[in-house]
């Protein structure tokens, strides 16, 4: 890469990484950047802190002709889906704004209709926030900070998967864009019920695609897979291409000892009968990329 | 207010308020929307946790021919000035990035180089963030979350000061847009010494203009003010209007007991001979507002 290249030629992946280089870290930050949230010791041993950021831009993640209470709630969402995949519990939330001024006031106030339920639904606080102008005619941006919490043995990492591990997704996946990217329910009951009861080697939301979360997973666990796509249950006329590359679908993807997963995903069942765990294939040696994953959204290019 | 009214015909803080009615709060909330940072109680009751949330947006708190090292740098100080005006200590951030792709990868390089500098001068980690792509030609948002930390008894609030109360300001005032808007050392320092020598009966720093944030200050503190705008010290070449309305000077605005001021001034002289602490009135009934103050910087009129 060279500092005169676009975002687009550098790529998602390549520009977090050079970013998160060498950035200075506190000393009770027990994982920094490259899992779904950061991880922080507390004084107070019972408990860890975790912490996300998030944002959506107008004319990326969604239009300015969708009900504002609908982007709401899907911002909060968003993030509540990055505490759960830790195995966490949202606690509070702050709201930042980027607005033109232009907008008329209905807009944000549907915005915070949006997010209010949100919130209450997972017994989330808002407790403050900042509002700023943009330029005449600029999109607006909404950023969410979401603490959480999570106790020790339930915390899952991203990075903590195991060749022969069997890997699971909760839900259906592709088409998101039929309304799903805006109206999911974070899977936070299903996500603290996996990591008290399996718990996962390895867990993380699928916001970007299979086909781009999988190898996501798979280099932090510094292993391979063997994908069968056959297997993944998809949402109706989806293709499998779909399922893999759409994005936004707010699933777990999670990884499970093989010798754990015929009872857990029988305890699964009755537990939540509604919503499929289903085995999609396993983490290998990191050799083995069968079948190789491409697509996917990349922010840049 | 109309709901198709836009936010330029609501204003900053009219949005603001309306924003913040009836916000669901979680339980160990102690001070939500209305402060430089929201106050969470932790299990261990030997510190109080602060989270702040702010953002930079290019064309309105900085241009694009800008060194983004210094744009880097003013995104995390600001954020820390406002940890600083509450006593505390900051401690993790999270950096969210929305940019659009044909940016040149030299330019959040270069943003994160003043980041990493100004959070190590701190003592602040950068735990992680997010990036998002914008629309091709959209302005550049830098969100900043940040975490840090303070004893219970050197929480400053700023609603708690009383009629009686002494005014006072750190630094000089005005002409920001000189330079000082992007290189400015938040008053870390300063501050905690005031939190624990003091402390001031209230506190918050100065980013919108003393015009705009005395009146803030005094609001939340249901007091009026008795402001003598002739003893404010001001940059050089700036009026009294400038001091009062520029903004961003990223000082400290704090009020005393009228009883420990001769000592905390003397003893500030002595701990910070190069940094003024000037007396410029007093706060008051709330029926006086004297002079009545107008301008300042307002996000959205």
């Amino acid at each position: 890469m060279s500092p005169s290249d676009s975002l687009a030629a550098t790529g998602e992946d390549q520009l977090v990484s050079l970013l998160t280089q060498n950035l200075p870290q506190s000393a009770r930050t027990l994982h920094g950047p490259g899992d779904d949230c950061a991880v922080l010791q507390n004084h107070d041993s019972s408990s860890l802190t975790l912490f996300k950021t998030d944002c959506l831009v107008a004319g990326i993640h969604f239009t300015m002709d969708t009900d504002p209470a609908r982007v709401g709630a899907k911002a909060l969402n968003r993030t509540i889906s990055d505490i759960a995949a830790m195995g966490g519990q949202p606690s509070e939330a702050l709201v930042t704004l980027a607005l033109p001024p232009d907008l008329p006031l209905s807009w944000p106030l549907g915005l915070y209709k949006g997010l209010r339920n949100a919130a209450r639904r997972s017994h989330t606080g808002i407790a403050g926030g900042e509002t700023s102008s943009l330029p005449k005619g600029a999109p607006p941006v909404i950023s969410i900070a979401l603490l959480g919490s999570v106790a020790p043995p339930h915390l899952v990492l991203r990075s903590t998967g195991q060749p022969s591990h069997i890997i699971a997704v909760t839900g259906r996946l592709g088409g998101s864009l039929a309304g799903h990217h805006l109206d999911f329910k974070p899977r936070l009951a299903e996500a603290q019920w996996l990591a008290a009861h399996g718990p996962p080697s390895a867990m993380m939301d699928l916001s970007d695609g299979l086909a781009k979360d999988l190898p996501r997973l798979a280099a932090a666990s510094r292993t391979g897979w063997h994908l069968l796509p056959d297997s993944i249950r998809r949402h109706r006329r989806c293709s499998i291409h779909q399922a893999l590359s759409d994005g936004e679908d707010y699933e777990l993807l999670a990884t499970f000892p093989p010798d754990l997963w015929p009872d857990l995903s029988a305890a699964w069942r009755l537990q939540f009968p509604k919503v499929p765990l289903t085995a999609i294939g396993t983490l290998t040696n990191p050799d083995i990329k069968s079948p190789p994953l491409s697509g996917g959204w990349d922010h840049f290019s």
